[in-house]
């Protein structure tokens, strides 16, 4: 495991706490800032962007709700390190250097240890305040982050415009510089076709979605991260509020179809669901898009009670664990691609048999 | 299960004995004999089908091969068991008069009990003289066959052409009306995309090939029937022995192709094996087509002791006992097709749990 040693923090998302977890598994929110009297990421110089970073963990160590905390800059850190927390969701590929020959030097994460908040530094933003909770909980979230946002700003000067609100790089996102999102699980609307109208429902709202790693990652086993569009205009309690109850929606709609689901084609429904349990449970060689689309169909068995376990929270680490770069932590090497598929499915193999035996009981039944 | 009882014989075939029985599931050789002074079957009063019949019961009770047998009348057991008995092979789709308003009432089969041979009475024919055993056995089942030509060929004036030797119905039969057949299951040259090399190079040798069931059916599962095509101007003995050559090849290249799969893809090869048996263990909905098709995947993974069971008798007995009118006989009604589908899968995760427990040891390697 020599120099794949990574922190466990930053999991905690996993946890499959909260209302709805067999829907919603998890929470995010994030502000975007600036501050003034720096030029944006992409136009400053190494000085520049060393100076928002020194100014900014001055900050966050001084402050009561984040001096528990790991500051990590992201050129110090080997690739694959920087990977995995990608692959955990607490950095994103543009604080990595993806797409380019490397991070900057002054592109770091503060991770707090004791709440669910991280700050992404020289991001496209000087500033991403980010909170990432188990289960719905958008309110709270937002609070946590808008804590955060306080605290830093009677520190540092933030750049806000008194008439278009907070000044962000990409213009998308000035006003409030808030997204909030939530990743649910939607089989249920997927399976009985409805999705299609439900998110075009959700785009007239002035809500979108995205993939689990969010801008351009694509729609894996019926994950989708829906986050207001919007940021202009309107308040960030507004957009919150406006956000909880599209989600409180979106899951009784899911509800409604996992309950038609099994009303009109329950032999189906089973079918399915325990197909997908039986390649997973001895599966040789699984691509992580095959997995996910497994793991949706065990997520569905689990919450519609036709399959006994894993439990919710086991099949969330699963999807994080089975990830290449945690793959390859876990080999303590760097894998090959066809390795990798070994490794996932044997390592999901071990999952569902410990301790998740299948039922014995009537099995002819 | 009343009305569906139907006597067990004519399964002795699934017995999964002889040589290279992970290879060749069965052998079968039937001989065409046409009675001299009546009409072709299709040409035939009821009078004429009537009075073929009883010469021939008369023969066969009268021969000591022959004479511990049941001597069925196809039109006097219920449809259900008409398809039971073609579901294992012991009569045929035009002797039970499918595609037809129902079967002549002279059609029948006599089915002995102490050796593996049947006659079919007024199919295409006025005689199929059979024999269907388990494993690679063309001379045994040729010489069984051959023993009963002789026992009614001497009670009965077959008819016979000095230049094209025994008549029948369809010219392609003529002259010896030997065809010998063998049912091969090869996974390991459809996966190594050789088949069709292989089966164009039996054509070149007077060979053909087709289903499970014989002319027109589809293959499923790999399952190839292997026959002579040329019954005219060589002997019967040629015949066979041209086939063991020819079959002994192509046993000879499967084994290779099996090797080269485990040699240059064996992950690949696990995985297929090890997810067929995951569907088959866990699946709530099986068609016919995809049971053939796991079926195929078990039988190579058991062949490669990659797949620690079930042993090929009981891979035999599941490709027959799934089957459509089987599935009936066991509910003891006639099922409607998702209901089959739904007996199907829960057969066959009957018989893999019983005492087939799938390998407890390293669930991880």
């Amino acid at each position: 495991m020599s120099g794949f040693d990574v922190p466990d923090f930053g999991m905690s998302w996993l946890d499959a706490v909260g209302t709805s977890a067999d829907v919603v598994l998890s929470t995010r929110v994030r502000l975007a800032r600036n501050l003034q009297g720096y030029p944006f990421v992409a136009k400053a110089g190494p000085d520049e962007r060393e100076a928002v970073f020194d100014a900014v963990r001055r900050v966050a160590r001084a402050s009561q709700l984040t001096r528990h905390c790991a500051c990590i800059r992201m050129a110090k850190i080997d690739p694959h390190a920087r990977r995995v927390f990608m692959e955990r969701r607490l950095v994103s590929s543009d604080l990595v250097g993806e797409g380019r020959p490397g991070p900057h030097e002054a592109a770091a994460v503060i991770a707090v240890f004791d709440e669910p908040i991280s700050i992404m530094i020289n991001e496209e933003d000087h500033l991403r305040l980010q909170s990432l909770s188990s289960g719905l909980c958008i309110a709270e979230a937002w609070n946590l982050v808008d804590r955060l946002d306080e605290a830093i700003g009677r520190e540092l000067l933030l750049a806000f415009h008194p008439e278009f609100g907070y000044l962000t790089s990409c213009p998308t996102n000035t006003g409030t510089g808030l997204r909030a999102s939530v990743l649910v699980h939607l089989p249920g609307l997927v399976l009985t076709k409805e999705i299609d109208r439900v998110l075009q429902g959700l785009a007239h709202m002035g809500l979108t979605y995205r993939g689990l790693y969010g801008e351009g990652s694509e729609v894996v086993g019926n994950f989708f991260q829906i986050s207001n569009q919007t940021t202009l205009g309107k308040s960030e309690e507004d957009l919150v509020d406006h956000l909880v109850r599209m989600v409180d929606t979106v899951i009784q709609t899911e509800a409604r179809a996992r309950h038609t689901l099994m009303r009109d084609a329950g032999p189906s429904t089973e079918n399915l669901i325990w197909r997908a349990y039986g390649l997973l449970r001895y599966a040789r060689l699984l691509t992580y898009k095959d997995l996910m689309e497994l793991l949706s169909g065990v997520r569905l068995g689990v919450s519609l009670k036709l399959l006994p376990g894993p439990p919710v929270y086991t099949l969330n680490r699963m999807m994080i664990f089975s990830q290449a770069a945690h793959l390859d932590q876990a080999a303590g090497r760097e894998l090959s691609r066809p390795e990798r598929q070994a490794h996932r499915a044997s390592y999901v193999r071990k999952v569902l048999s410990d301790g998740n035996e299948p039922p014995t009981s009537d099995p002819g039944g």
